[in-house]
């Protein structure tokens, strides 16, 4: 199935900025989101983002919509990008509209960095197996990686489908073969703060220094390692 | 004091690296190595690193001398960079040689990453307050990051000097306010790894997308993060 319009649910920083992306790679946008003023916050960020973007022929910010209705929003996508909040309550409640609205084969991808997939899924009494997490690095119009999340009830093509489908707008998806917490990058991105944080209590380097370290050391062999 | 020509003492990988980038620096290099054939194997290191060099007016690799003697070389020299084999033993040797032929205000950096200063100044009777580590990032040559560590007896001065000097010669030098094993940026370093190992020990992720996470995610930010 070819993706030619997608949901983004939940507008906030990471809901703008992958917005801002697909419009770029030529995609249809229908977004939503209940906060007021959601639509015109929205909006600008796009137009904050698109100088930072190097749109495909025929993309443009117009080929955003916008709709208050989750519903109405999952019903006319290809493929639902979820944004929400981390709250477990609040996840379950979108997940049930999204999973009634959405087509069968539609693909439902939550940026979550803080919940588990299978979790996530719970909300989902009809398709479970169409939940991932597609969690990206912030801001992800400017960092490609997104990190592909099967649960328990997840089926293979709908992580096939989801790493095909970040492939096509330009990111470079990893797949991760258990979920847990932090996921991938996270966890990478914490055991190197964790002792950065133990180095500067005990008075080893200012944090400044640390900063130095990184960005003029081994961090200029992080941004290119195993890049081909 | 300016420093004019370096001693360059052990001339394997890091040693010829540094050899490399004082020479492009426009300075004198005296480098000394007790290894048969070192002096041929030195000039085609500095042959093949001088295209990736940006050297400044006067620079010229012509300015490299090589002596098997020790004592010589550091005689000569304004500032002694220390690449010997990671050996206490071996160390002390040399450091006794250094520390009776070098002027006392010269600094002896040693770029060992695996001791430390205070452990290295044992083998200087005469002036162990001028012995630091100057740990750079492998390949000093192209890597900025250099670690000043000071031991128990280092003066105030002769870190002042060694960080003078690094930043001179266009290094980012840190200076670390307490010695301890793999000082600051390894140790960053061996917390990534330890968690990139765990990760793909528990069939999480495989080495080539633990590489796609680092270099397309945060390695990104790292590589820019507190650069200014």
């Amino acid at each position: 199935m070819t993706v030619r319009r997608v949901a983004v649910v939940g507008t906030g920083v990471i809901g703008a900025s992958w917005a801002a992306h697909f419009l770029a790679h030529g995609l249809d946008v229908v977004a939503t989101d209940p906060s007021p003023g959601a639509e015109e916050r929205l909006r600008a960020d796009v137009a904050a983002h698109w100088p930072t973007l190097t749109p495909v022929a025929g993309a443009s910010p117009e080929r955003l919509t916008f709709t208050a209705d989750a519903a109405e929003a999952a019903a006319r996508a290809d493929f639902v990008q979820e944004n929400g909040p981390e709250r477990e309550d609040v996840k379950h409640a979108v997940y049930r509209v999204l999973d009634e609205a959405a087509r069968p084969e539609v693909v439902l991808a939550s940026s979550s960095s803080g919940m588990l997939p299978s979790v996530i899924a719970r909300g989902c009494p009809r398709h479970p197996e169409r939940v991932v997490i597609g969690h990206p690095f912030n801001p992800p119009h400017l960092i490609p990686l997104v990190e592909v999340v099967p649960g328990e009830k997840t089926a293979e093509s709908a992580v096939e489908a989801a790493l095909a489908f970040y492939t096509a707008v330009g990111k470079k998806p990893i797949r991760l073969r258990q979920e847990l917490p932090g996921h991938v990058a996270n966890r990478l991105q914490a055991a190197l703060w964790q002792e950065a944080y133990s180095l500067v209590d005990r008075g080893v380097a200012t944090v400044a220094d640390i900063d130095t370290a990184i960005a003029h050391g081994p961090g200029l062999r992080w941004a290119c390692s195993g890049r081909s």
